[in-house]
């Protein structure tokens, strides 16, 4: 465990939303700013499948973060002015309990006896993180991506618990576009047979289902005008064997391939993955047909969608905004033209930036 | 060999576009329709990947074709007008040769011993196969898909052998995404043990392999948008093991993977996905940056897209349609809202029955 991090305990008795319990679980988190007096400038961040709770540097931790750009003192979300709360989601292998972690019943790592996770429990879990911080209400949750799903979970679940959304790339559901990519990339991962039904160790790693699914992934997180911009055709090399690699792009994926494969546990991105596919806000409609956030509490949301995303299209987010409006929530839609796709949160920083700082500012108003 | 095919021979003498020749090598084709007396009434069809020259029914083999609906008596490509030929590809596995047919030198399969393919090679034993009917010039070529490569390869190698063009679901060259798409096919393919170096058996097929491939390749054929509409979230099932099949898109790839996986041969595929990724109509720029289509005699040109389309996007219609302008050749471009994707030529036939039917009625006075 890293020395940076802190550590929520989660209470034995939590109930996942599926079933099942753990015993002496945590979650490891990460803070920024310093939390008022009132408790009422608390901002948390929930994280997309593969990042961390090190969204940005900090004094216990000078490495940049996944979202360096956008969290530190004077940027867009102002570490002066909030106290700003990250995590390791519940399920994940970056410090929080997950199925690689020892199961202190039998001093052998879950794996498959983890219980089924949804994005409910990282909410839920999120939740008891921030009560367990005296926060009984937060200024604003900020999810991209999968955290943008968890976000509204949490809203689904904790109907009054936030004053503020802003929700980036992401949706009330996976599409079935979305939704393939990821079995293509379970599937990888599940076929390799170092895989060994969840039995791999260090030396025996599923690495080219590790790969693979990631190459998959890939092809979702930008886009392909993005990708047409920068691989000229002419750069292609002479393949060392038949169909070996030649394209600019195989080389990019490979890179990134490799990069990731000792980066992530195979079975926490099992769980994890399903636990995006599962997510369905619409299933909380009451009556059904109903509009499933019409008992949800906000001052007000931000829904951020990206022209060129593939994995959340724009559809998801003019939904989601739609039915926020619906349930008289003030919500503003913005769809950017970062060609980035799925990824421009994490590249677009100009766009982005200016996007998250202006509506915190106004939130604070 | 079924026994409704016809046969060209190809030379012995024809020389690969990359090198390399093959003895005895045939293409299998049919045609429909009457070629008339001047012989100026013939339209090649070039097609896709994974079809073969069974395009529509006629009097000799009575099942539908793969564009039956395009293709008949009265019909847009109307066979009482039109003499219609359409080939198995070189390199395919539907009767013309390719890697799995014997190699008559040594009596077995040629494997990775067949030449390197290209989309010119199709394109020229294309041009052969209609000269040995007799024809000087073509009225049109019409292909969808790879087939719209292949038409642009016909068009760069024999620049005055077609009146008009018709392409559909096509472009100049495969951007990064498509190539990235067929690259992670191919390897899938090529990892399965059962693919064994090309020397697998109809015993050990490599079976994961090609329902992978297929399944990867299904992403990119229908659209994100006709997917949402087609698969409700409420129709998930329980699944038979942890991590097993669940969601209905998950059945819906499987059922295809399943179709395909013995209807084409692996190393077949192989071939000609890297064909189409080799292929590069702006390589005939001479000198380089100048129009690529410069020398090409064409009548005129209908390039149809799909604005949902992902493995060929609208900017590369675009693209080819303003090389043609500047080429100085009258192209019609026409980029239609069907839902369906790359695939909308096969399925949306009102759309395409008008757009192709419309542009020979005006090409033929």
């Amino acid at each position: 465990m890293a020395n940076y991090l802190k550590i929520f305990n989660i209470p034995n008795h939590y109930q996942f939303h599926r079933g099942g319990q753990i015993d002496n679980g945590i979650i490891a988190y990460e803070t920024w700013g310093q939390l008022n007096q009132n408790k009422s400038n608390a901002l948390l961040i929930l994280t997309g499948l593969s990042a961390d709770s090190h969204a940005a540097r900090h004094s216990a931790n000078d490495t940049a973060g996944w979202w360096e750009y956008m969290i530190g003192p004077g940027k867009a979300i102002d570490t002066n002015q909030w106290f700003v709360i990250c995590a390791s989601s519940l399920g994940s292998c970056k410090g929080s309990t997950g199925p690689c972690s020892p199961n202190p019943r039998t001093g052998q790592a879950y794996r498959f006896d983890f219980p089924d996770l949804c994005l409910e429990d990282i909410a839920n879990t999120s939740v008891l993180l921030c009560q367990s911080l005296g926060i009984d209400r937060l200024h604003a949750t900020i999810g991209p991506s999968m955290g943008g799903m968890t976000a509204l979970a949490l809203l689904l679940k904790h109907s009054e618990y936030c004053k503020h959304l802003v929700h980036i790339a992401s949706g009330m559901a996976s599409p079935p576009f979305s939704t393939a990519i990821r079995s293509l990339q379970r599937e990888a991962i599940l076929k390799d047979e170092n895989f060994n039904q969840g039995h791999y160790s260090a030396a025996n790693w599923p690495e080219e289902g590790m790969k693979f699914a990631r190459k998959i992934g890939m092809l979702s997180y930008r886009s392909a005008t993005e990708w047409a911009d920068r691989f000229p055709r002419s750069l292609k090399k002479v393949p060392e064997h038949a169909f070996g690699s030649e394209f600019p792009i195989e080389s990019y994926l490979e890179h990134h391939a490799n990069q990731f494969v000792h980066k992530f546990d195979p079975i926490s991105y099992l769980y994890l993955s399903r636990a995006m596919d599962w997510f369905d806000g619409h299933s909380y409609a009451q009556p059904r047909g109903s509009n499933p956030l019409g008992r949800v509490k906000l001052d007000g949301a931000l829904i951020i969608g990206a022209e060129t995303d593939l994995l959340f299209p724009v559809a998801l987010q003019t939904e989601l905004h739609q039915l926020l409006q619906k349930a008289g929530i003030k919500s503003e839609l913005v769809i950017t033209n970062s060609i980035q796709g799925h990824d421009a949160f994490l590249v677009d920083q100009q766009t982005f930036t200016q996007l998250v700082g202006d509506y915190l500012v106004q939130s604070a108003v």
